[in-house]
């Protein structure tokens, strides 16, 4: 990375000034690559060790060995394995919310074509973490988040509670019934997905 | 309890065997009543502590001590706190299934009614269970054993995986929704349920 700060300064406290702000900004974003650098790391452990045992059976020391970083880093980042699952998806629903935000007047096909592709990309995650019964793990980590995707793709202007979770229920467990088994591609998925929610007829107010 | 046996044999060796069998039969109806007992006293402990301090912080010991028996007896009847929670709701759902299961031609009103009847009766346990977080353990342990009430509720014939899982998910996250408030009585949430759910269209084939 070339960070390129131009420092054009008369005064020269001001120069002083300025030179410190750019030194404290280059720390900044040097720590910020080097979390999200160890971050990943740890978490590319974590998912090498689930594909040879169960997720319950494995240990912090495990994923710390893998990772090759020291327990204190790893307690640094996260408080616990459950927690790299769960930051992950955080970010994954951060990444489809982004994607939706750059869009204006989306409709049902646009924006559950965005969602699909994103979760494609993590399917092998997914399949992997719902193989090791943590599918309580992903509803957990999803009820936060994705209620704003929700709104998004089934343009839902806040009514009532209910008919919001009805979606929320019905939307989640559809995902998560497609990313249990990796055999169906996302454009498969997509065809059948937008077909079932746009014959959805809900006459409540 | 009293056990009436009618031992009418006139043959000694008859009589001896259904002596035996009677023993077995008595010593089988007692152990049996033992475990309801004993479970329900641990689940019992467990409630009341949960109602003091936080789930994942409570210990086996302190359940044990709570329900005041032996550490060798929790092992024999769950295989962690966990399990606990998950075989109490393993028995609400019997316990729906079996009351759907004694009507014919029962339809979404008389469904909801009596689901949600059941689970008015543990809502206090439900609104500990979310508030400590546990909404995923919920999820979880619904999986197994929700889909024959939903069939029954929503009067589904085997379709398509992801159109039941749309049914699945909604009516939990409503259902949850609900029981994570216990504000509402079962009568004011039965109406709006149904009330929403009647008013369901799916035209997916």
């Amino acid at each position: 990375m070339y960070l390129f700060f131009l420092i054009k300064q008369d005064n020269e406290k001001e120069l002083l000034n300025q030179t410190i702000i750019y030194l404290i900004l280059c720390k900044k974003i040097m720590a910020n690559r080097q979390t999200i650098r160890t971050e990943r790391n740890i978490f590319n452990a974590l998912f090498r060790i689930m594909q040879l045992k169960n997720f319950n059976t494995i240990k912090v020391v495990e994923i710390v060995e893998e990772a090759d970083v020291a327990r204190l880093t790893f307690y640094r980042h996260f408080s616990s394995k459950e927690d790299i699952i769960l930051k992950k998806i955080k970010e994954i629903i951060k990444c489809i919310n982004d994607e939706l935000n750059t869009r204006n007047n989306i409709n049902l096909k646009e924006s559950l074509h965005i969602v699909i592709n994103v979760f494609e990309k993590y399917i092998s995650f997914f399949t992997l973490l719902i193989k090791n019964n943590l599918e309580g793990l992903v509803v957990q980590s999803f009820k936060k988040d994705i209620y704003s995707i929700i709104k998004k793709v089934f343009l839902i202007n806040n009514t009532n509670k209910y008919l919001e979770k009805f979606y929320e229920g019905a939307f989640v467990y559809v995902i998560i019934e497609w990313l249990s088994n990796d055999d169906e591609s996302g454009k498969v998925f997509f065809e059948k997905a937008y077909r079932l929610f746009s014959s959805i007829d809900v006459n409540y107010s």
